[in-house]
């Protein structure tokens, strides 16, 4: 062990012109970016620039809402993270699919495939879906339950990792000689037969250099919370406090280790929406602008969906009403709801301000400020108060894009590094090397040679 | 119009180290081909610089067979030719996928996603997969049998239309100054209830390029035929004999036809495995270096599997048993099974004989020969012997590669340009256009228009 001071790990979540859902009115903006890999290569290649561990993008499958408010609509983010691997050398690449409406082999052959032809930078951002939209584009007319859902992701994981396993590293023999290309007996075809799924055979990708993609996890509900103990590698969350934020971040670890793994092991990056200015006056008058820009009515819609109410029970205002679902009720995204419900009654905002906090972050932290502010809110997290971390690094969700993610890059990466917090360089060639995990061994090689043993033993009798 | 004679359409389908099952053997093969991106992306560049209309990759959701044999296993081929068009400009992108074992939403939405990163150059080749190996993979212990693969894959592909059409071109506004993005009108849910699919709502992605990828279809079975004559723009084919090759072409024509469809606007395009040399003796020797190269009992065991045979009966110096299964009994690839069978009793081939004949191409037409010879056997069957044409272009094959690619882009290539057969640069941009095939106009938006003329009228009354 060095004395290196703990580092961080950053993540750049993209979307489109940006997390603000007004961004896209700015006059520097490309409102045809959402389907532009143009903007996501260029974006991708200024997250690489400032040597960040990865880059982030979320997904549904459906059409959220209206498209009426914002950029709407956006490409499969595999094949995008496919194109932007060929442009790109280091920087790590995260899909979002949904275990809900997706098959097993499908989903982990697409995932070894991507961490393949981009020489292990894949990372999959496991989500159940929350909305009933996305089911009636599968067949069904109800959204399955939030246990059932979690329930059928836990199983997703176990098939994914046999079939990511179902190749021996040594399998591959390429004997021009003998003719004998790979060795059939260092194949273990996944012979799955479960509650959800059954799954015969090994996948038709050799292990993927990364062994399995990097592992992330964004449903902070207590089911989201168990799996996140059992699959989870990194972590996104929205905290807005400081105090909650140290409370998720050690129920996590504690988890973690309750499930026999390695607390650090499991990285917690919680959600940050920096507003840049050169000065703070500069910041103020950007975030002034971007919520002058908010349309609020389609704002109102979009937070009644979100609250299960109906749009004219809202007053722009007024606080929330009084009386609102619980938790319990919420099939969908349950910690979402909590969070936003909590944040109002905190702050007393009427429904036009909680619009403009959400219209930020859709309940992130956002933080308005100079490059210096921006990196002393992340220290203060990263470091905690001294009552316990908060964070292990960040999910950077810069409210305009590309300017956000490059004055990020270039103002406050700097101030990271010359602190020594953050790389100068990458180590690793890899997305778990970036972010200090390793590379999972292969339990079926293990066991295949216990078995093998078992038999040498019982001959020799 | 002008006077320029029919011009044919090249697309180069590629598999790791060639068409011949012994290519990765040859000093020149890199044996772990079938997982490097750079590979591939060398041979879409060589075709490119072909001016060839387009790439092309197979592929089945199941490990078939055993590895020892060749190179085994393959990256998803939507994800392979996102990262390709990010180092192409003008070459088409065709990816196989099965309506068996997808979701129309989820498939739809990639394909739409590869047409928007590429620029409008992606392709679907449309299959029903035809091994049970597969099933075994998707919660099934049988294969679905090959009438219902097809009902489903027909049903597939109403809902994959409807969702490509559900935006309308002008959906998106982009206007700032308003704060309104899309107009939420010209959106067309899909609303789709069927047997095999319920899928309510919009495509999360944008009209593409193309509005529809190019739609390619393989399947030659009565089914398959069907099939393509109500969706299929260009058709790959295995036929062996010149006579054959018309029979299938005029039969295609004739089906378009009926389907109400221009003949012209549903491609033929037979395969052909050249094997290339200077001199015929050269391309000889190249030709009986694979074949001394195949390991025969591999090769026994793989036609054993597609004859629904044991292994044991068949025999490598003797002919093909007498009693065979007939085509009726294969839930499989049907119209494989017999031209293998057909070729066998034509030729009077023993085993050995028919596994040389099927190693260089399963199936399809092999050419080894010059570079004038190869051109000349081209134009033998696109142009015809006065008893009809057999092709409007060709799937080029190489049996080595990507030696045989480049021999066939710098050899070939430039005798097919030299007669004026063959373009010199890309007279468009997009996919349809190299083949030259009109993007589909948005029947929703005509019923729209119908709906709100009707509404105006109704209200005039
Ligand atoms: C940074 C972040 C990104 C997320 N991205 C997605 C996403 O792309 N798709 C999705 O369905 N859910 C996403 N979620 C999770 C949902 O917000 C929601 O929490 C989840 O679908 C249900 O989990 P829960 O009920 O356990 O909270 C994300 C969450 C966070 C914190
Ligand atoms: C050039 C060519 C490529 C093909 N590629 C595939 C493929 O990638 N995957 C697949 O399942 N079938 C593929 N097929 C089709 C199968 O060979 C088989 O014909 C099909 O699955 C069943 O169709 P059929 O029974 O109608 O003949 C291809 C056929 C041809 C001629």
């Amino acid at each position: 062990m060095t004395d290196e001071p703990r580092q961080l790990h950053l993540n750049a979540f993209l979307m489109n012109t940006g997390h603000h859902e007004a961004s896209w009115r700015l006059p520097e903006s490309d409102p045809y970016s959402s389907t532009s890999i143009r903007h996501y290569t260029r974006l991708a290649q200024i997250a690489e620039r400032g040597r960040l561990d990865s880059i982030f993008f979320a997904d549904s499958p459906t059409l959220w809402g209206t498209i009426g408010r914002r950029p709407s609509g956006s490409l499969e983010p595999t094949v995008v993270l496919a194109a932007i691997a060929a442009q790109t050398e280091r920087i790590g690449l995260i899909a979002t699919a949904s275990t809900t409406y997706n098959e097993p082999y499908n989903l982990a052959r697409r995932f070894a495939s991507v961490d393949h032809l981009s020489g292990g930078r894949a990372g999959w951002n496991i989500v159940t879906t929350a909305t009933l939209d996305a089911a009636r584009n599968f067949n069904l007319d109800e959204l399955p339950s939030h246990a059932s859902r979690y329930a059928r992701a836990e199983e997703f994981l176990q098939v994914a990792k046999k079939l990511w396993d179902s190749w021996d590293d040594a399998a591959v023999l390429a004997d021009k000689e003998s003719g004998l290309w790979g060795d059939d007996r260092l194949l273990y075809p996944a012979g799955h037969e479960g509650e959800h799924f059954q799954v015969a055979g090994a996948l038709n990708v050799p292990r993927s250099p990364q062994g399995h993609p990097l592992l992330v996890q964004a449903g902070s509900s207590e089911d989201g919370k168990a799996f996140a103990a059992n699959h989870a590698e990194a972590i996104f969350t929205a905290q807005q406090t400081l105090a909650e934020a140290q409370a998720f971040y050690a129920d996590i670890k504690r988890r973690a280790k309750a499930a026999g793994r390695d607390p650090d092991a499991v990285l917690v990056l919680p959600g940050i929406v920096p507003v840049l200015g050169a000065t703070e006056a500069e910041a103020r008058e950007l975030e002034a602008e971007l919520d002058r820009l908010i349309v609020p009515q389609y704002a109102l819609n979009n937070l009644a969906k979100q609250l299960k109410l109906d749009p004219s029970e809202l007053d722009l205002d007024r606080e929330l009403p009084e009386h609102l679902p619980t938790e319990d009720e919420i099939e969908g995204a349950k910690s979402r709801f909590t969070l936003i419900v909590d944040l109002a009654r905190r702050e007393r905002l009427t429904v036009r301000r909680l619009i403009g906090r959400l219209g930020g972050g859709r309940g992130h932290r956002t933080f308005t400020g100079t490059p210096e502010q921006v990196a002393d809110a992340i220290f203060e997290w990263f470091d905690g108060d001294g009552n316990g971390l908060a964070a292990d690094g960040f999910n950077i969700m810069p409210a305009v894009l590309p300017s956000g993610l490059e004055a990020f890059v270039d103002q406050v990466v700097p101030i990271l590094q010359d602190k020594g917090r953050f790389r100068t360089e990458y180590a690793g060639s890899t997305l778990r090397e970036h972010y200090g995990l390793a590379r999972p061994e292969n339990p079926r090689r293990r066991e295949a040679l216990e078995a093998a043993v078992k038999g040498v033993l019982a001959h020799s009798r």
